[in-house]
Parts: C-alpha cells; structure tokens; sequence
C-alpha cells in the first residue's frame, strides 16, 4: 500500500522541497520515503526524527545518512547544492533553544545557504546582543529563536532594518510551558518587522527565509 | 507634560517609520503628534483612528491629512516618496477583511510602494484563486488577509514561490470570534512558506514587505 | 460485581451497534465485555485497545479475534455483516493521520460497509486532491481525516456536493497540539456542508455516515 | 471597485447556494450583492442581517424581499424553489434558541425543503422530548439547536436512528459564554451518531442537511 | 523536621476529617502521616496513593491498612465508625469511572456512611437510568460520577428532587481531555439542583454528602 | 406559535419551580409565560429581567408584579408559600456581590424560606468573618458569593461543619474577569465541603439549598 | 441597611488603606462610602471611578474631592499626608498605558510618596530607555507598565538592582487584547527580579512599593 | 563551540547572579558552566537539575557540589557569602509545595541570607497561620507557597504589613493543573501587597526578596 504521495516537484513549484515530518510516522513511512528518494537519486530532509532510528538509519545507510541528535535532522545526501555564505543569522535567546536554532540551520544548509548562529544573546544581559550589533545591522533577514517569555524578538527588531522571523521555542515551565508566552510575545510587539511560525518550527523560520533570499525575491522597487 | 516621545529616527534605522496606533490614546495625545510632525514638516501614518476624530481632522486640517475611513488610517501628507508599482500583492479571503487589507495597501503606499489588492479570493471556490496564478507565482511576496478558518493561507502557499506572510482577521463568530482559528491556522499548517503576524495587524504585515523588498535585503546569493 | 451494563439493543434502536472504548477501562471490564458477546454469540467492536492487550486477547482467543495495531481496533467475529461496496470516501492531509482513517474504514466494514481510502492528500499540493476530483465529486458522502491547521476540510468541501465529516486528528506540534488547530478550522470554515466530530473520533464518523446512508435516510424530497 | 466576486455557481457545484454573511460587510457591499442577484434574476439568501438595514432594504425593494427580524435572515425572491415537506426535524432545547433554529429553517425552505421545528424540548424535563418520540424515530435527519450544557444533543441521539447535527448556540453564562459548554457537549458525546457545526451556525447545519438529503446522497448500499 | 502538620481537630470542627493527598508528597511525608496517626491510636484515609507504596504499606503494616488499587485509596483502620445504610447514591456514567466513584464511596464508608453505587448508566441508553427511577426519587441525595460530556449530571437532576453533587471526571479524549467537558455541563446546565467539585475529586463529593445528611443539618422548616 | 412549554409540574416532580431566563428572551416570550402563570393563577419567578421591561410590566400588571432592580428579579405573586425562618446564611465577599446574593435569597423567598444575608465579609480583613463565627457554625448550609480570587470560599469552609455552595460573582478585572479566577478557586480547593454553581447563578445556588434543607432530606442516618 | 463595611483599621494593620473599587459597585454604595469617611474625618481614595459619577461627585463636594479622570481615581481629601519624595520610579512603554501609570502615581502620593513617571520608554527604541540609565540604576524599586507584548519588563529589570513591579495593561489587540500576553511576559521572564500584579492594577503595584519601602522594611541584614 | 555566554557581571549589575537553569540544556551544556565558574574560582547556583545528572556531579566534584534532591538544586561552592539570618519568611500552603519553597530558600542561602520556613500553614485550618501571627507581623517580606487554589496568599497579606511575594506552585489536578488555579488567586485578589511570578519559581520569589532587603533599597521616605 502506497501511504505516503511525496510531493517531489514542491521545490520547482514553490522554491523549497518537501521534508518528511518523523514525528507521528510510523518506521515503515519514513523507509517507503527514504526508498523513493534513493530510487529518484534524490536528497532528502527528514525533521524531528528520534535519536533510536536515527541512528538506526545512519548505521545501515552509511555516509549518505547525515543525521544530527541535537536537532533531530537527517539529509539523505544525494548530492546537495553547493553552499553559499550570506549575512542573513539565527540568533537564540538560551542554550536551551539551540536545537530548535540548529534544525533552521541545517534546513538551510540542505537548500545550499551556510547561515552563521549566535547563541545565548537574552536580553536579560543586553551587551550579548549589542555586542553583535553590526553584524544584526548587516543582515539582510534574521531568525531570532527564543523561548521563556520571547523578548529577544522586539529588542532584535529595534536593532536591525533586517525582518525578524521570530521561531518561539517550547522552553520554559508555569505560563511559558509549551511555548505560549513566547509566541505571543511574537505575535503582540508593535516592534515592526517581525513575523512568526509556529512554536518550535525551526524548518518553517529557515523555508521562509529561503524565500526571502531566493533571486526571484529581488526587490522590485531597488531599481 | 510630554507624554509621547516620538521615534522620528525609527525609519532611518530599521527601514519604516513610527505610525500613531490612536486606539487607546486620547484626543489630546494625538494631537500631540501630529502637530509634532507639523513642526517637523514630517509625514505621519496614524492607524485605527476612529471615524468621528478622523473626520473632525480632515476637516480642520484640509487636504494634507488624508483620512480613510474603510481602513481607519489617516496620512498626513509633507510630501510623501513617489509611489513605485512592485510585483507584490495582497489578497483578501472575502470583502469583510478589506478594512485590515488597505489598512496594509495604505501604510505600503506611505513608504512608497503601490501594491495590488485582489479581493474575495476564498477556498470554497478554488476558481476564484486559481484565476489569479499568473500573479501569484509571479509576485516576490505576497500578503494575505483572511478570517474565518483562514484556509486561504496555506492553498496561496501551495501556488506559488512566494514568501505568504499571513494577517489573520477578526472576522467570524463561535470559535473563530476575534481571529484565533484563522490565527492557529497561519501557525499550525505545515505549507511550508508562510509566517504570520498578529490579528487584523495589517500595518506590521505592511512592514514585513518592506523590509523584504528594501534594496539592502537583495539575496546575498544571487550572483 | 457488574460494572458494565451493555446496551446490547442499540443497534437496533439507534442503528449503530455500542462499541468498547477500550481506553480507561481495566483488563478486566474489556474481558467481562467480550465474555458478555461470545455469550450472546454477538459480534464485537473495540476501539483504543492497546498493543499489549490487543496481542495477548488475539492469541488467546485466535482468529475470531482480529486485532490491527495501526488503528487500535479489534473485531470480534461471530459472524460479520457481509460487506457491500459503497461510492463514500476516506480521505486523508497526511500520512500520519491513518490510524483515525483505519478506525474509521474498520468501523465501517463492521457495519457492512467497504469504504476506499485516499491518503495523504494535504493542500500544500493541490494536485493530490483534484487527481481524485472525479471521486470526490460521485462520493455520497466523505470522511475527511487531518491534523495541523485542517485546511483540507474546506478545501474538499468546495470540490464535491457531499457532506464532508470532518475527523480532526492529533498531528501537530506548537499551537496544533492535540489537534485544536484542525478543530477550529472545521468548525470556524465557512465552506458550507462541513460538520465534525470529536478529535480523533474516527469511530464517531464512522457511526455518522452509517446513519446517513442507511436506508431508512432515503431523502424524502427525492421522489 | 468589484469587492465582491459571488459564486453563483456554488450551487451546481456543491448543492447548495452561496449565501451573503451580511455581518462584517458594509451597506455598500451588502447592495452590491443584491444589485448582482435582480441582475441576474437570481434569489439570494442573507443572514446575519441587522434590523435596521434588513427592514430598511424591505421598504425600498418591497415585497421580493423577505426579512425575518427573528433569525435575522433575509429572502430575496426571485422564484424560489416550490417547497416539499420533509420528515426532517428541527428541535431546540429552549425558547431562546429560536433565532438560530429559524436561520436552519429558513435556509432549508430557501432550498425546498419544508421542515418542522419542535421547540422548547429541554432534557430537564424528559418528557418534553419523549411526547416525540414517533417524530424522532421517523425523521431521516435532526436537527438540534441547544445552548446552556447542550445535553439535548447526546440524549436526541440515544433516542433515533437519525443523525443529529448539533448546533450549540451561544445562549448562556458563566462558563456556558457563547456558547463553548454547548460545542464541547456535541463533539465529546459518546453517544454514537452526532455531528457538529459551529456556535450558532443555524445555516451550515441546514446546508449539511441538505446534502444528506440530496438525491445523489441515496444509499449505495440500500439495494 | 515536621513538614506535615495534621489537622487532628478538623473532624470535631468542620465533620469531616483531613485525609491525606498522598499524589505530590514524598514517601517520607506519607510515612509521617501513618505514624502520626498510629500514635494518636486514630484512624486515617490516604487519597491519590499510587499501586507501589500502597501495597508496599499494606504488606508492612498488614490488615489494619486496607489499600484498593481501583480508587487508590487507603485506610489506616484504628476503629472505623460502625456504618450506617443510607438511601443516598453514587451513579456513574461509564465504567471507566469507577476509580473516581470508589474513592467517593469509600470516604463516605470511612465516615460511616453505606452509599451504593449504580455503574454504567450513561444516557445514550436512557433505560439505564429509567430502571431505577424509583431509587433516584427516594434518594436524599446523589453524588454522579461522569466524563466525556457529562449529560447524565443535568439528566439525573431532571428525574429526581434530590441534590446532584456531579463529579466530572478525566476520562475521555479530544475536547474531553482532563474532564473540562464534563465540568462545564455540570456548571452550565440549567437543569436546577446541580452543584459540582473539582474534576475526580470523588473525596470531595463524599465530604459533601457527609455534610448534607449530618444531623445537624436537619432541616428547620421541617416542623 | 407556543414557543414556550412551561414545566409547571418542575416543583412537584424535583421540589423547585421552573423559573423564567428572562435573559435571551423576546419580550412576546416573557408575555407568554406570564399569561400562562395568570391563566393557571400560579405564581413565577423571573431572573435577570432587565430594569426597562421589569418596571414597565410592574407598572402594568401592579403589585402582584414585584420587581428587584438590585438582583434583576421578579416575583408574579398569585400567592406565594408563608416564609420560614431559617438558619441557613447568606455570605458575600464584597458589595459589588449584592445583586447575585440577592437573586439568591429571593428564589429563596419564593420557595418559602426566610434567609439572612452576611454582606462584605471579604477575607483581606478576616475580622469581617470571624465576628460571625457563631452563625456559621450554626447554619445547616452556606451560600458563599464572591468574586475576585474567591478566597472566601476556602476560608469559610474552614470554620464551619456546614455545606459552602460557591457562588463566583463576575466581580473583577484582568485575569478575573467574567468570574473565571473565582470559579477555579471554588473548584480547586482543598478544604472539604465546598461545592460549586455557575459564575453569577444565584438561582441555582438557591435551588441546591432548597434541595438540602427539604423535609425528604432528612438524614437517614440520624435516628 | 448597611451593605459596605469598611476596613477602616486596614492602614495600621498593614500599612495600607482600604480603597473603594468604585467599579460593579452602585451609585448608592459609593456615596455611603463617602460618608462614611467624611464622618469619620478620614481621607479616602476611589479607584476605577467613571467620569460620569466622578464629575457629579465633584462638582457637588468641592475641593475636597479631587477627580482625575485620565486615572479615574478621586481623592477625598480630609488631610493628606505630606509628600515626601522618592526616588522609585514609575515606567511606561507607550502612552496608552498612563492611564495605568497615574493611578499608580496618585495612589502613591495618597500614602505621602512622591513618585516620577518615565513614559513612552518602549524597547522598539532603546534608546527612550538607555536615556534614563542613571535614575533607573538609583531608582530602590520601579513600577513599569506596559501592554502589547510587554518586553518592557526584562529590559528594565536587566538594566537596573532595583525590584521591578510588573503591572501589565489591557493595550493591546489580537493576542494581545486585554493584557494577556504582556501579563504572560511578565510571569514567563527569566530576568530575575521582576513580579507582577494583576492587569491594569496600578493600585495593586503602588500598595507594593509602599510595603517595600516603609520602615518597618528595612534590610535586616544592612548593618 | 561555546554555546553558553554565562552573564558573570550580573550580580554587580542586578544585584542577584544569574543561575543555570538546568531543565531543557545537555549535560555537556551543565558541564561546560560548571567548568567555567571553577575556571574563575565562582561559585554557582543551578535550579532544576534532575536527580541523576545532580548525584553523578556530586560524586565526581565532591563536597564543593552540593545537591539537593527535594529542591532539584545545586551550589558549587567556591566561597559563598557568610550567611546573615534575616526575619523575612517563606510560608508553605501543604507540604506538596516544599521542593519550590526549598529553591528559595537555597537560592537566599547562595546569596546569603538565612531565611525561616514555616510549612503546611493551608487556610483550611487558620489556626495553623495564626499561630504564627507575630512572625508573620514582624517579616520585613514574605514569600508564600501554595497550589490548589492558593487562598493562601490573600489570607496571609491580610495579616502583615509585609509585601507578599506569591510563588503558585503546580500541586493541584482538575482545574488546579499545572498552578493555574493558584496563579489566578495571586494575581485576581483584592488584598493588596500580594505579588507574584511564575508558577514553580521559587527562584525568582527569592531573586525578588534579595533585591528588596538590599541595602540600596532603604526607603527614600524613612527619615
């Protein structure tokens, strides 16, 4: 039985590839996937894939079968694009946030952009921020991972001419469990130029932004 | 007493101006604005002004404060930038979120960009979106305003290359009363490419756009 | 002690036969009801059993006991009702919502009824839906299945004359947890011919499209 | 401007007729609907229609218009279909109900159908609903409006064969506001065989009626 | 250290005693508990006491701490109250929510209280609870236990001039989750002599009843 | 059309007369119950009556006509039941509480009883309560009105052997607005014997009372 | 009858004033208030007064009674304290929150403490902060209000050793609407140091600082 | 990669140190702060360590390491401060909520205070507050611990002039899940003096009292 349809033409169409959500897949979908990819000589992203058949996957598979356990990503690497530095970031408010930081970053490498990370920036200690400032001026669109009460993204966006993609991370306990405060902190600040994807969704923030960088993007008043 | 202490330098250093949010401020406060923006000969974008204070302004000020009362925004005019037509479009999933639309199509047009509006474009006739693909596909990015249960959202994402930042609406009643299903909507899809900004805030999708369009965002990778 | 009083005669009042909601009972008020119909040589359904004692019941009670671990449902046969094809259809946004779908179709054949599937269906690319435009549209009615944000329900619901029986499902992370995100669209969408059960109720459909179908609901307009 | 692109081939489409959700929209646009529908010879359906607009529409166009000031629907008449009696039923738990129980009515009688409402049925008194009990058990379909802890809607269900479309109104206080005790009692039943539509939607739960009573929805497997 | 300090007096003060909320305290504090009580030669009701220290305490101490896994109650035994029969009743919805009715039942009988309990009469069948009409009408008063939405609270009220105490309990899923469906039928109905604790408090419903039925409360307009 | 079937036999059958929600009620509705009283010489009560329909029909009817601005009530007097002292009590938090606590205390009246009423016993200064501690501890049961953080209800239920039914007045802003924090007070509670109603349900609170202290209450334990 | 008792004794016991919630409560209660203390010499603060009554109370009292409609606070004024000033400071992020502020200001200034407000300080510029960095170092404890997203609160408390007290205001719409999401900010901040009071509470935050700050106070450990 | 950018001047500039909040960080992360603070010869506050990672740290470093299992914290000492008793107090509701009360505690030792804790004072039986009257009196700050309902918090500032600094813990289930319920007492009460932070946070409570008995903190007005 054919469960799984992958939407193999989703790049053309809309500029990013289709990725497989582990979460919620039981092992034999995410093999038929892996398996179509491989027999189309694909790559392939997989998100929020557990540590047990991660690994799983990557001793049988080999070398091809990068899989990363801080961000529960897997690329299945059949030749990927070549990277391109840019000056876009991702900055996190708390170590804490890093592996929702890193699925953005890894998301990004597989579409062939090499994207720098700035950790532990909270504002709590506003000189972690300020210390970046130029580089915050500099970039052209910056994705801002915090959880807690999320007031990373409006101190961000005053900073910076650059849009905030603001990704609350699911950190914190009593109001912030789950991830609500810093969502809608996100979504509440008159702080303009911030926007948000749903809480934990590293993958979301980084197809965004690939939409933002991508040629077609350029802006049609810079003439 | 000053209450208002104005962020005249918030464009030069972030790439939009300060707007007046009139709701919650008194007749006093705004005046305390405009009248500072007069002083300056600056230009002034004030949103969700009532229509009874707006017209009053109208009438007292002439033709350099121009108000809408669909939108309940108000432009007053020291000379504002030549208008520059852009690819970009917004679109409404039915005539009850028009208001939150040019709300978004005004504060555009204040920073100089004059943006398409394609209303009434909802999912239960697909016919209605579809007609527009040509546009679709070919707009750098794209607003899109709908209430309800905000289906518009991820079926515009689904066509096209185009980074779909999402304004969900107050429009609806029992669980979709003040804009949280067309919210949970713009947040939970897995259409990859859309982010969101708060309820009826068409003002902070508006300067979503342009930050994305400004020339100093031009895709690091392009050449 | 009797703590589980059967309504044995429901199907025959309300047209649906009671089933075992096998979640939150003990081990053994599940075997006091299966006692209970291989008594009466009745035939059984239970939903929401567990791996652990799904297995344990099918191999003591051998091949009367059909036991399917996607759905977590079990059939008692004492003699089924012969199934008949019908023209309704499952249809699914993911992969990861078949467990519900096959609660659903199992219930269904229970009843009699051979339901087809359609899966992995999401909006995110349109043409896996309007590929089965033709079958949605001679379906008498649909039971649509998704999680996330749920668009697929109004989506469908524009395509076909039928009732679409909207099942959200639990898929989702951040503000599509537990599946109020797919709730509130299939409540708030205005796409009319749109009703829905519980989250996760694929059993609720089921008994709701019994009902609709059966003979009795002949329309009496129809003449 | 053209806000308004209308679907008046919904009903082809889809069975039923797209209607105007007056609510939201401004005079202008609630006009422009109705100019489209005499251009067309086309009766229309409104709902959600204010009294003061609603009568003020009837003394201008006269007696092709039809204002319900209960149900706040309006008719525009331009040849409705000939109505046919219908054993459907809709029953409400109490007399406040009454607005959304006739929007239901009127929506059916605006597609032909002509069913009879019992009122006033609440299950503190059981016997308000057991004096029906032959009409309930004959209706192909039911129709329960109720507000307040909705225990109409599980209790109808255990008492038919029918299926029973919910409709929580949004009458009540307390924990019971807007009608949110009443949606959580329909859609967490276990009484087999109920279906629900939003708070106070009279009009979907007769649009999903009448596609369950369509002649296209006859049995497959009725022969 | 003394962290625990034990309302011996509350009995004489309030007529009820202070059981101990086993759930959230540390072995240790429970252990504090029994002693106490054994020094005081008094006896003691533990609530909430998971399988693992309850059996381990039972087979320590032996006969005189009577544990039941059901209700994951105990009790310390240093001469219970020699019961009394009573026409008072415990009803519950479903058979998964006997843990909550036993517990209910086994406060009252450490205070000396012999209620009976009727399991499984959820009203989807109404014969359930018409077959005992006669007991519901003789009863002073009715502790009704119930999960998923809850309709029996306002059903029962409806058939007897007894006082409903409902106990909403957490069974059920979606909507139902935690038993906040059940609780607001219980606090929204409009059904009179509906009165409600906190969701599977079956300790807090017995203290009510004891209160109801002490004689002090006998009732002053009797005469 | 008899939208409204009055259940005159409610008080027979369960020991408390129906009375009319005025609440969401058409005026012709609200005449209609009334002629159906006068026409069976019964009497009724009426809650939350607005001011303007409650003066203008006591001014028509006259005196058998009683209405209660305070508590938004009136009593229909075709002769009502000789009033009984009782001991039972009327406690409120502040006198923002007064109209629910006086909605309580007259569907008392109309059923006959007499019951006193302890206003602004808030527990900020516990004095307040403390010098009523004979009173308390005297009365069979305890109506309980408060709002804010409804600390009241623990607090009395600590110094008295009597049943506290919370009633949660809607008194209060920010997060307790609309009675919410008070209800979760009166329901998390640890202090045995408090039971809840509906936020502002005065009658209902007032019908439980009349269930406890009604001769067939008698404690079946008490000779 | 005497509804109000009022906690004249409060002052002394805890070091502040009981203030009359002028809001929910009657025309009638207010006054006997205001007898009260005018019998008793004693001063007495008003809040959440509306303009209406305030004014009429104002004109018919005189001097005595000094209204503030931007706060809605009155003072009647039977000898103030004299004011002493201070250097804790009162901070707003716009200038919708003054309204919050001032009743803050005028509580505090009726316990004999003159307080500076700071407004309009919002992160989207840190600057209108950073402008304050001396006196917000100086400063033994600061009141920041602020609405929208409230990120106000960690920045001030990450600049400064002094305690901030939290009062989140009802600014705000979406998600924002009533102060919910500055309110969750305030509890979910992991920038220690911050408390927080109920949403628009300004009475509530200037009680606060005047516990911090009296004698009685002092640090036990300073010498 | 240094993930961490540990805020070492935090206590010079706030007064309090920043802490490692051990939930949601890897133990290389716990590590990598742990080996920075002996690098610089500091010690080091870390709150929710899990009892495995807290022994094995203990084991490895030795007495420099101490963890504590009630409270989930750890101090490595590398010279604290000389501890100064101190009459402020932290109050207990149930001896459920000592773990929270036991962080403030430690976290006031870390910072060299030694501060008493009165436990099990819940307001069920006041005599256990009352008892301790004079001390509660004489604290210059209180820092009171409860969940279920928390009316812990407006009893307790109704008896001291003390500021109430309300820590709502998470023992509860039904409506007091998670704190909910205790948080809305702290925050909704009429008390004044009572703030609050996030539920569990017996850090920030006790953050919240250092930086009031600091002796920056002498009140202005105090001479």
């Amino acid at each position: 039985m054919t469960d799984l349809r992958f939407d193999w033409a989703r790049r053309d169409r809309t500029g990013v590839a289709e990725a497989v959500l582990a979460e919620g897949k039981s092992g034999a979908q995410i093999r038929q996937a892996i398996v179509g990819a491989q027999t189309r000589q694909s790559s392939l992203l997989l998100t929020r894939l557990a540590a047990a058949p991660g690994e799983e996957l990557a001793a049988e598979i080999g070398t091809a079968f990068d899989y990363d356990a801080v961000s529960r990503t897997a690329i299945l690497d059949h030749g990927l694009l070549p990277t391109t530095p840019c000056d876009a970031l991702i900055v996190t408010g708390g170590s804490s946030d890093l592996p929702v930081a890193r699925e953005a970053q890894r998301t990004l490498r597989f579409h062939g952009l090499d994207v720098g990370l700035l950790a532990d920036c909270g504002v709590a200690g506003l000189w972690r921020l300020t210390d970046h400032a130029d580089r915050l001026r500099a970039a052209p669109a910056i994705i801002a991972v915090a959880g807690m009460e999320g007031a990373l993204f409006p101190v961000v966006a005053g900073l910076t001419p650059a849009l905030v993609i603001a990704v609350p991370s699911s950190v914190g306990y009593g109001v912030a469990v789950g991830g609500r405060a810093a969502l809608s902190t996100a979504l509440a600040t008159c702080a303009p130029g911030v926007v948000t994807v749903n809480i934990d969704n590293g993958f979301g923030a980084a197809c965004a932004l690939i939409k933002i960088l991508r040629p077609g993007a350029a802006p049609a008043h810079a003439s």
